[in-house]
């Protein structure tokens, strides 16, 4: 397209220019010929050298064997006598365990190949051995099963990385990477940075701040989420925006939360509810059947109030059924008080744990008495496999009434069910508690069995009763459904939202919304849920104005690519799948951050840290 | 590879279960059929639904014509009295610009083509139009060309963004970043992710810090760059790496300067120098040609004490000739004060410009004089076409002796010598400021012209007169070349480090270097910049330990993405490639950010802000 009019002509005409280019150009002379994970039958009779860390030395006097180990496998090494020299034998005994080196040798056909091995077939007989660089003694086993125990191999991350698992765990969230990218860029979406230092926003989690040096007491913060800027490059005009976007709450950490994660942040506009969901189901299925050969079924859908009413949770585990029922008008009003004040009866049946013992049950019973659970006790009903009916309320239901029950939860003879009673969402939650440990108790709750689906229609609110306020379930830029707008004043808990969560094996991988395209609507919200109109102004002023230029409709989600990563690879902990994760105090042990900051730069910016009060 | 076993077998058997699928797969829905940027002569006669903005609405009475705006282009919409009714064409007459309009219609073939558009052969005539939302008039022209200032560009960036040239300039962008993961995926990289929340070092420029929460009186840093996560990358065997990394540093901005910034951030391990420039010569020469269809030459190379030499800068701009020629022992000792006691005379022949009047050469005196520039005066020499020597030296330098300056820097009759002299360093600077002025005027510096190259064979070390101390150039992690190890400890500025950087058109547009491997070589460097061990430890303690758990030999490239594809772009400024750029004070004007945060948030911080002292 564009002519070079080439510089290198004037550069070659001057014979005092010419003399710079010192050196020749070399052919690549890359230090390995082959990976350690590369050779097989057929390269047998070549000479390749090879690099990579020392797995294991196994010394049978006169034969050595070494496992030699990089990224991409592990190939077995020979020194014999007779085909190695004494010198290089020795060499060889005196290598520690992850000393690095280099070998040059001849690939052979071993006499018996080893099927685990990808590189079984072969194996390299050394001619000459560089060390490389030497290494102490690792204070833990670097091989599948470690020996280290968590915060050792924390310190000494770089170490525990080595491990292949950990090196697969990051392989794969590369290739979740590339491959959401493949999707979507042929989708026409543009990948869009958004800035990391930004303003601090009251909603939501807390921020992480950065104090600012050229503006005294100011300061920037780190984003939540794309979420104000995503939506500006709709109202630009960008149409299809994705980002791997780094995300940062500065909240009291539980298990398994870091202060920084990566979300797959998208926006779209000119399209529907429907459109998003087709799209992102797309990608989520595109991602099992690319990187797990796994091919997802279409994702059944499900409305909020659905989800709580069968599962009580939005985000149910749906490897397995095992559905609420509810039981209230069927067993009130028979003299069991703990029934009759209940706001809610409800029940599941649990196949072929009839024959559960008093034991098991007392330990289910003590499981729903836990305060994380929370319920006041478990009611249960064995349907013996001869038709009887044994309950924990014999007192109160005869078997007739007991039949009506095993009727209603679809219980056979062989099956359990198990009932809890008291306040609606509590007694849910607590149910759902032990839904999931039943399942895990039968092991419908398989790892890698994956069960997507799509909760919708959520409510585009909620009371929160400690701050005597609604506040947004999604973020406050969600649009109310259509048909709701009518009640966003008189009754705001019953609208709405065009909100939307993708829950896989009962874990929230991602959600979004569509999102406000009106000054007024989103003054509305912002006001119901305790802006006013100067804080308003003063926080989202840049976003309201910009919903008066020509804003076209749009929507978007997030999936949570730590997570993701952890459900693709089957594991449970995101950390895995985080090169340089913090532990839950939120600290990198390894780097040791946080730390103290000398004084003059505590004063250079304007601010003085307080020591805390022992 | 793995089996469903269908959980939603289990779903449908139960009939309470099934009636949660609320909603029938509806088909995608998308809200138009085609972009602004699609209709061709293909399309004519088919019904379309096209969505975007007013760009434009031509008002002829029973005829209008409304030029529809979106990412991908803009299509040309036609209401006519007759195949138009009259209450759509009143519809039409009222939108304003920036209005968000739908509108269904047919594609019909235009009489006469506009060739200027690629939808240029067709028009939609329309038969339905939807307001999807108004639009405030916009504060300056959405036009190629605008007439909005900066600041109220950067206020409403949303609407800049609308601007085709800012679109283009992201969609480059967007373009340049799958390019090269495009080409570093085949080459094995891993794109691994490394933490923003890090530790402060005292090392480079300001860091940014984040106060902990959890860990009163503690801090985070934002990363200068993930130079020593990548490093430990290596360590933990990941080969090759590569990341778009967010950049972050404090610095008092100069213009075109960024608080953060993303670059194309590399390391590998098994490799020499030589394979890295080999490898990342080849990404740069992939991207133009990819991105540009341009195919540049192989990189020249060019050691730095060359460059410093023929050019007084290590940011050569090759894209012209026009070498120093090093005068000073030929001059000297012929009476001239200010040549007898230069450390350096230099200077260059600038073709064709013997004709430069008084007036100009004035200018050129005045600009040498500038603070910016330093140096004391001008010596010229014009060789006219009849042969003549006129210099500003006359009184010193007979027509013998001109000639021979005129052979030494390959002058011919017509061309201009420019020659300064005074200290090595402030001389070449100040002749350097010369010759890109004179290429400026000579149009050599052609923005769609591309001369890269690489300096190699830096100084290791620099000597800081206001510390009093040595600082590493690159970075304290750097190797210098193994024959110059020797001269570490006696003659620390003599050694040469086995680091480059490359330059196109005279910038800066990526560096790196082979890293230190060795514990007591590190220890030695942190030594010679002015670490005592126990901060050494203190700061880079992880670092020193995993050199010593097996370090395999590494080194890495870092490419500056804004500058890249403002270099892509041939644009002068990297603000028009980052979507939401800060201004030269690091504010975001339209977020308007940094701000005060809440009294509350900051004692819960554990700090309090001081007020900048008036």
């Amino acid at each position: 397209m564009l002519a070079i009019t080439a510089s290198c002509a004037l550069v070659v005409s001057s014979q005092d220019i010419a003399t710079f280019v010192l050196h020749d150009f070399a052919p690549i002379t890359m230090v390995r010929t082959h990976t350690c994970g590369e050779l097989r039958r057929d390269h047998v009779g070549l000479t390749v050298t090879l690099c990579g860390w020392v797995q294991r030395v196994r010394n049978k006097g006169g034969l050595l064997w070494l496992d030699l180990r990089d990224r991409y496998g592990v190939t077995q090494l020979i020194f014999e006598e007779g085909n190695t020299t004494p010198t290089l034998i020795r060499q060889a005994r005196e290598l520690g365990r992850e000393y690095v080196i280099k070998v040059q040798g001849l690939v052979m056909q071993r006499n018996a190949s080893n099927p685990h091995m990808l590189t079984g077939a072969i194996e390299v007989q050394v001619q000459t051995l560089e060390i490389l660089n030497t290494a102490k003694t690792p204070p833990f086993l670097i091989e599948v099963e470690t020996d280290g125990r968590e915060e050792l191999r924390m310190q000494y991350r770089y170490l525990d990385l080595r491990r292949p698992p950990l090196q697969n765990n990051l392989v794969l969230r590369h290739q979740v990477m590339q491959a959401t990218r493949g999707y979507l860029n042929q989708q026409q979406f543009l990948e869009i940075e958004t800035p990391i230092l930004i303003k601090s926003t009251p909603e939501g989690a807390r921020d992480f701040v950065v104090p600012s040096r050229m503006h005294p007491g100011q300061f920037y913060a780190l984003p939540q989420s794309p979420q104000t800027c995503k939506q500006l490059l709709m109202v630009a005009g960008f149409d299809r925006y994705y980002q791997f976007a780094r995300c940062f709450r500065d909240e009291d950490l539980r298990a398994d939360r870091q202060p920084e994660f990566t979300q797959i942040d998208c926006e779209l506009s000119f399209i529907t509810q429907e459109d998003i969901l087709t799209i992102f189901e797309g990608l989520v299925k595109y991602l099992f059947q690319h990187i797990k050969n796994v091919e997802l079924p279409q994702f059944p859908r499900m409305a909020y109030a659905k989800a709580m009413q069968l599962y009580g949770t939005d985000k149910p585990d749906l490897r397995f059924g095992m559905p609420f029922v509810e039981l209230t008008h069927l067993v009130q009003r028979q003299g069991l008080r703990v029934f009759d004040e209940a706001a809610l009866v409800v029940g599941i049946c649990v196949q072929g744990c009839a024959g559960y013992t008093r034991k098991q049950l007392d330990q289910l019973t003590d499981f729903v008495k836990q305060p994380q659970v929370g319920a006041n006790g478990l009611v249960y009903v064995k349907y013996h496999s001869d038709g009887h009916l044994q309950s924990s309320v014999d007192k109160f239901f005869d078997q007739a009434q007991l039949t009506t029950w095993a009727e209603v939860l679809q219980a056979h003879p062989g099956d359990l069910m198990l009932v809890l009673a008291g306040e609606t969402q509590a007694t849910r939650q607590a149910l759902a508690a032990v839904r999931l440990r039943m399942g895990d108790a039968l092991g419908l709750r398989n790892k890698v069995q994956f069960s997507p689906l799509w909760i919708i229609d959520f409510p585009l609110l909620e009371w929160d009763t400690a701050t005597q306020c609604y506040h947004a379930r999604h973020h406050p830029f969600t649009a109310p459904q259509a048909v709701d707008v009518p009640l966003l004043e008189k009754q705001p808990e019953a609208v709405h939202a065009n909100a939307y969560d993708l829950v896989i094996n009962g874990m929230e991988i991602g959600g979004g919304s569509m999102r406000i395209c009106n000054r007024s609507v989103q003054e509305s919200l912002l006001r119901i849920i305790g802006f006013s109109p100067e804080e308003a102004e003063q926080q989202f002023g840049f976003l309201l104005e910009a919903l008066e230029y020509g804003t076209p409709p749009h929507g978007g989600i997030a999936l949570g690519l730590d997570r993701l990563c952890a459900l693709l690879g089957s594991e449970e902990s995101i950390r895995s799948f985080i090169a340089f994760p913090k532990n839950n105090a939120g600290r990198d042990v390894m780097l040791k951050a946080p730390a103290p900051i000398a004084q003059d730069q505590r004063q250079e910016l304007g601010m003085e840290a307080i020591k805390k009060l022992s």
